[in-house]
């Protein structure tokens, strides 16, 4: 695995091609252990991993801890509310209170873009892996998108990917719009022109009606809905986004036989899809879990190769 | 074990006496684990267990989270305010995330009745134990009480034992009903009639007075008293449930010398009981909490029998 | 180590010039296991360790979580707020069930002085470490806080220690001073008259100008200001507490050069110190860190010494 040299993932903005193929081999390589009988290895036995949650999520933290435990490394989890985190500095204090506690791998999600690069520049010994800042990325999301499409496809070069819902505020778009040029994937983003980044036509192709967006695409990923951003003036109702970029029964009728379904999870029902989709034999939202655990494996088996001292 | 064929745990209602006997036949085997320097076995070593909480509970939490250790599985506590979720989907689908993150088995605790028997119907590849589902069961404790009762008397069968308090509320006395007359025991119970299900004396004696009721009893469970439903109008004030339905002194002094008094703790001292009573030496409420990691030991290892792939 | 006889370690108030030795000198023979390849010993396999929380705290729950998986403990984190512990049984009762549910070592910080000699008394085989008791002992911290001094200056005997702040409400002053003077180090304290404790003076020598205090010092220790305190008349404003008290980089250029910055964390960043007080090459403050995973590992090893049935 000499290709990769990094102590962090922070990003898939900062990765080559070379670096992302490396994480997904890795990835291959760990997911039978899932199946065998024991589902453990020792790779990381006598390490420590802190998982430092700053913005509550269960999924994603059980989805790193379980990593961790399969890796045999031993786990802390401390979540906080960023309320009581007023400044910069106290981030700072506590990611270097865990390295002098002699956790050699953070893991972060932090409601600030930056706060995981924050800490793996300052913290020069401490493999840090962002699990989500702010609206930036959410890199180890996008890797196991990525992996989940090449399993199916055999590749992810030339796919014809499709991300639909709230464009502007998911740092899950963000990451598979990055990672998936990289691989040379054609991306494809459909939503409301108000949940659109600026310069967005720069690096995927623009859709405002799903039923267009939807015409020969290998894999289609619906973002969760915000319903907190419901208020915010950007956003149709509910009811009328289901109408307008929602995955109805009607809509799988018409879309190609080999397109799969994809979802970060969880799915609000009814909203972005209905239950018939997310169910369906087309949707791979439930293998997109247990490759996640298969990904971060392979993330922190990689990462400690490079911290290891 | 031959005769343990389930993958999951729901309810005493539905297991055969067998069942039940071969549960408690493999808790006597693990209970002399607890006392050796050593206290584990790789029994469960690679498997993971989750431990899901949709009630706040410390102590059937740690039971169940120190036998899973005990059996060297790895363990992930999800704790969640039921506020949270809205649809039985939602819990469908946290289930269902478990599943894929290979979780083998789940141990539920739910406010709505059936919640752990829709997630052992829906999860054809996954055990469920129910670790108290709304007011209808709570297994594990029952099986908790028998196996000290058998552990006290050296069998069940013929056993008087009487429940006090709650009825109409409480699953633990639902478990025990159904458990104890599967094995044979004498089942009586004791409270207010408002307190008592609609048709109780089908399955037990039914008394309510507590003087007449301790009369000839080898095993007296008192139920914990919620506290918030005083203002239900079916509850006499606190003063006058302990005067009515406490084990007091003076009642003690009354009892047959071979009685144990029982509880599923937490006891809230001086209404249910006296403290010289919870604390007395007819007490086995501290040998009811030992007893419940062999129990829970002996679930997990034969529900892994069947789950095992 | 056969000068070590305890089951519990309640504070350094109770403990002899030995027995304190005894910890600092089992401490070094563990802390290089911190930073070797793999930082775990079989020391504890089997055991288990409740780590029971009645204040939060994370630093000190995750440094004894740690020492305990380094040691390769089982542990079980219960946290709970006082608020839903209303009388002192309950607390033993809660201590009694991880008793039964045979957890060998209890660690317990509670806001009532006292709690864990409660403890410690009734469980005859339970080891109960105080992990800091209202405002009265704190003694893994200042034993941490010894075990600092004693690395970086090869001994305590002699060594002039200033401890500078809250001394009246600080659980951690108390614990040193007991510990310090025990050892043989003269023991100076300086802040407002209000915030110290009556009849202070014979155990310290009492500074209320903190120029003046500082000189000739080895080791400073700064208390954590609790904002909390700021309208309880015995405090100045905060900035006027810094003034009088803060470290600041003027009064650094007239330290000694020897005089090593020392604080129990989390620092108020430009109360008791400013930053580049806390970051700079005299602050000890994250070897204090580390030191407390060795100092803790110690402690309960010693303890399991005589638990041990």
């Amino acid at each position: 695995m000499s290709v990769w040299k990094r102590k962090d993932l922070l990003g898939l903005r900062d990765l080559s091609r070379e670096e992302i193929a490396a994480i997904l081999e890795t990835a291959k390589s760990f997911k039978p252990l899932l199946f065998r009988e024991v589902k453990k290895v020792p790779t990381l036995k006598g390490w420590t991993v802190a998982n430092l949650f700053f913005e509550p999520s269960t999924r994603t933290r059980v989805s790193f801890e379980l990593a961790e435990k399969r890796l045999s490394a031993d786990t802390v989890n401390i979540s906080s509310s960023v309320s009581s985190v007023i400044k910069g500095e106290t981030l700072l204090d506590t990611a270097k209170n865990l390295r002098s506690l002699v956790c050699e791998i953070i893991v972060i999600r932090h409601s600030i873009a930056g706060a995981p690069h924050l800490l793996a520049k300052r913290l020069a010994d401490v493999g840090v892996i962002n699990a989500g800042d702010g609206i930036n990325e959410h890199p180890t999301q996008a890797l196991l998108d990525m992996f989940s499409m090449q399993e199916r496809f055999g590749r992810i070069e030339g796919l014809r990917v499709l991300i639909v819902g709230d464009i502007l505020h998911s740092r899950v778009a963000r990451s598979n719009i990055w990672g998936l040029r990289k691989m040379k994937a054609e991306v494809s983003v459909c939503g409301p022109l108000t949940l659109m980044p600026k310069g967005i036509d720069k690096f995927a192709r623009v859709y405002t009606n799903l039923d267009e967006a939807l015409i020969d695409k290998d894999a289609v990923i619906f973002l969760r809905i915000q319903r907190e951003r419901q208020n915010s003036g950007l956003f149709p109702s509910l009811r009328e986004y289901h109408r307008l970029y929602g995955m109805t029964e009607e809509r799988m009728g018409r879309l190609s036989s080999k397109t799969v379904i994809m979802h970060p999870g969880p799915v609000n029902r009814g909203i972005e899809m209905v239950p018939m989709v997310a169910d369906g034999d087309r949707s791979i939202i439930l293998e997109q879990v247990t490759n996640g655990v298969a990904v971060r494996m392979a993330i922190l088996y990689l990462i400690s190769t490079v911290v290891r001292r």
